[in-house]
């Protein structure tokens, strides 16, 4: 397999997708041509709920980091976690040039104080092209829910490569800058070897609608309030938010800012002015005190219910500035994102016990998506007409979806190719093939400060301590006469409320005494042996007992 | 206040919900008018994610055991676990007469064979009347996903509560039997004093559809489908499954079950009539190999994901009947109850991968609710008529929609109660008002055989183990000198990769000793001390160098 990959790759292009696939999350896409090597993207993801304990998941660098002499650089198409939240870790191992738009170029600038990094940026503005190595990047302009997005046609040796990067099609952005539709039909029309695009919404029949409805939904909410107003939404929407700040001014309402991410992006959105905020309008959060409840809305961060941002510590009531009261206005401008259900309509549940008024996505059109549905994601195939086609950022039954939307069009299904994390797609100027190769492509965990080292035994086990918490046994042995000096002492953490239980963990002391009495009398003396016996034994009294599985852990001392 | 309220309470009804009020699930209800008490439903609820280890929650039954005397019977609306699976539990405390219709308690019969429990139960049916001490009891024939629901209209002493059970308006149901509308219309003439009413939907605008089109989607599906089908569905549904069999006969395939809540509701359903297979239609589920795939449909369960069951262990390829091949179209006939949206898709990408066209709610009309929309609850209202209103069976959200739907149509506010579980409304033939008692309703964790013995402290300790694992500082003490003989030594589970973290341990271990040096110094022997300082320290250290909190627990043996 290796040399058939070998005689076959040496002149031809190998797109690498390392995270992104199979996947809403951690987006990076390496293209490699002999001993050169791009790279699109570098995101992180967050935990799903077997991720115990973990705060956030990187892409496996193991491959880029054996080949760091190769990399040109790593371009980014927008600012959004799962694009560029893996930098900073990135460039612990590896030190590259970055290439983005001005806004995701300052939100990799504030991570990279926060990591005490420094690293060398390169602006570039939608239009622009420039080198890197044998490739030739073009960044055109898209639509996306955050401003700044690009897509990118990549001239390499072999062909054009072209990288919708995330995009909607908004005929009617808030900065009157559609998506550049004229460049992508030169670029289609020139010829396009691979398109990899944007799959999230491809199960999703029709359009998603343009983010000038939220406006209005927003304008008609702020038109008959005459209460406080509190709107949660991502921080990186700097439109949705430049459209609350229009309203606040409209309706004479001064705006607060409150979440930490929040006051970042505002800050960067209008140092870069991305963010037009009247003088006056903006007031400190802890100094809204004297001001009438009609004249304030708060913008905040927290709908997707993430326990420590603003929105839940309001809601639990032990927010600092924002006590939420009855008859306040909160809107929940978003929609959860899957996983997240639950825990924002606790959110939703709580603001109502407190006698708010919610409104949040089940109930008025006050979010639109930032992704394309079908309609949109056949006009971009229609518009690049590309050879191969790479579906790519979304789970498989979004890969799938639209591997059938570009067959229904046409599409050669032979020249379709869904790929996992960590394949390889070798291109030629007219041939594509999977090969055979496995990149290291598996999650990398991050728990505080360790990546990557807690693995699937450190998770099993805090799954296992999780589900019926644990029970210890201790006793000291004596070394010369193998008897035990003291205990067996039984200590539990996680299994039951011990105080209501003491007959059981007594019962449980007397099977364990038994056990070791039997090694004894059989002459067992090994170690090992004697905690399988004891861990044996006390397993089936305990199942017997109450039918849970607590991890046991038999400690023996020597003294 | 207990005077006031006993002076006000003595000739009025209390209503009483432990159950199903702020949450969907564990319904609950209790009626109370001098001694005697009547039990609307007895259902359970699914554990959320905080609750960790925990297989079910039981409403808490404190209440009605200290008054078990005064109990006349539990009647039951429908079928589905959270009207009746606390009954087992409740059984064990006080043995009451329940009644219900042929379906519900056929499937309790079941529930208490598995408990090796005997019960008093009463088969009625829809239209009849029967007494319950002062509650005259009267069934109204409803529609909703489990066929043979009831409403009840209870006249009591104080006038007439009534419930309308979990509920929609399917005017076309498959077995031609809708809502009895004329008795409907009758009771609300004659007067209502309280309508307690199905939540779920309050905040879906329009009307839920009827179940026929299920029908019909899965005709077409039927129809053009020329490989073997699964239907995952939920095994209470048996119209849908008799859809399905229907279909299964039109073109001719042969009906196979898999998942034992399937079994034994097909079965159930069977002998009671509700489920009508012809002859040589339903196959073993082991006896497939010789039948064209063509000529198979498969009925299961795991349409939300649970790991357990049998579509679940399919995705994963670990069924023993059935592997999932190319070309299988896999459908799940069911909506993901919130919560459960993550593990559903993660089943639907299994499915892809391994080579099956799955079809899901997002992209098919395969499932319908079985609860009421606004449109329906409406004609609820507008039918029933009541003079209070108390609105049951949802979130805080949906009960609060749902207040507002009563008030849009001329409901008093004032005449509308919002209750938590354990509050008390009572109720004489012209007032209501909610008394300041707190009947005790947290929910009960069941773990294994253990009913209510985790509690707070237990599940705190399983969410700090799942999130940083834990360090178990060992050591033994000389009782005659103070002198640590053997020891500290250090062991932790689902904190770090130990094998990769030698280093880490050992410096954790100086730490340790270096914190008992001290208090040797300091002459302090006390243990508790001891624990203290060794805790604090290394929890500091571990904390500076991996930026995590795991659970420290010194454990000192005197010797």
């Amino acid at each position: 397999m290796k040399t058939n990959f070998k005689k076959k790759g040496e002149n031809s292009l190998r797109v690498i997708p390392l995270g992104g696939l199979n996947e809403i999350g951690k987006n990076m896409t390496v293209l490699e041509y002999k001993d050169e090597i791009l790279i699109i993207d570098c995101g992180l993801s967050f935990p799903d709920d077997e991720m115990y304990g973990i705060d956030i998941v990187l892409p496996d660098f193991t491959y880029l980091i054996k080949n760091a002499s190769k990399i040109k650089g790593i371009v980014i198409t927008h600012g959004h976690e799962d694009h560029i939240g893996g930098i900073p870790f990135f460039l612990k191992h590896i030190n590259v040039p970055i290439y983005g738009t001005r806004l995701p170029l300052g939100l990799i600038g504030n991570k990279l104080k926060e990591h005490r990094l420094t690293a060398n940026l390169n602006v570039i503005k939608a239009g622009d092209t420039f080198k890197l190595g044998c490739f030739k990047v073009e960044t055109i302009r898209t639509t996306h829910s955050i401003v700044d997005s690009i897509c990118l046609s990549i001239e390499t040796p072999v062909g054009v490569v072209f990288h919708t990067g995330d995009f909607k099609i908004d005929y009617t952005p808030l900065d009157g800058e559609p998506i550049d539709f004229h460049r992508l039909a030169e670029i289609g029309k020139k010829g396009v070897l691979l398109m990899l695009a944007d799959s999230t919404n491809a199960i999703r029949a029709g359009f998603t609608a343009s983010e000038k409805i939220v406006g209005k939904a927003l304008e008609s909410i702020f038109r008959d309030s005459t209460t406080r107003i509190i709107v949660a939404t991502f921080s990186s929407n700097v439109h949705r938010v430049q459209r609350i700040v229009d309203n606040a001014v409209m309706f004479d309402r001064r705006v607060a800012i409150s979440g930490r991410s929040m006051v970042n992006v505002v800050n960067l959105a209008m140092e870069l002015g991305y963010l037009k905020i009247p003088a006056g309008v903006l007031i400190d959060i802890n100094k809204i005190r004297g001001i009438p409840d009609k004249n304030i809305v708060i913008v905040t961060t927290g709908s997707q219910g993430e326990p420590m941002a603003a929105l839940s510590r309001m809601a639990a009531g032990d927010h600092k500035a924002i006590q939420i009261k009855k008859g306040d206005m909160v809107i929940l401008s978003s929609s959860p994102i899957p996983g997240n259900e639950k825990t924002v309509s606790n959110i939703v549940n709580k603001l109502f016990e407190k006698g708010a008024q919610v409104i949040y996505s089940d109930i008025a059109d006050i979010h639109v998506s930032g992704h394309a549905c079908e309609e949109e994601l056949k006009l971009m195939h229609v518009l690049i007409k590309p050879k191969f086609f790479m579906p790519v950022h979304g789970e498989y039954r979004h890969l799938m979806a639209h591997a059938a939307i570009a067959e229904n069009l046409g599409q050669k299904p032979e020249n379709v190719f869904i790929l996992n994390n960590g394949k390889v797609l070798n291109l030629t100027a007219n041939s594509a093939f999977i090969t055979h190769e496995d990149i290291p492509s598996e999650p990398v965990l991050v728990d505080g400060l360790g990546v990557g080292d807690v693995g699937n035994i450190v998770l099993r086990d805090r799954k296992l301590l999780s589900e019926s918490g644990l029970i210890i046994v201790v006793a000291a042995i004596d070394r010369a006469t193998g008897e035990i000096c003291s205990g067996p002492d039984i200590i539990s953490r996680g299994f039951v409320y011990v105080r209501e239980n003491e007959d059981l963990i007594e019962e449980a002391r007397v099977v364990v005494c038994k056990a070791l009495d039997k090694c004894v009398d059989g002459n067992i003396r090994e170690w090992n042996a004697l905690k399988s016996a004891v861990r044996d034994s006390l397993r089936s009294f305990i199942y017997e007992k109450t039918k849970r599985s607590p991890v046991i852990l038999p400690i023996f001392l020597e003294v």
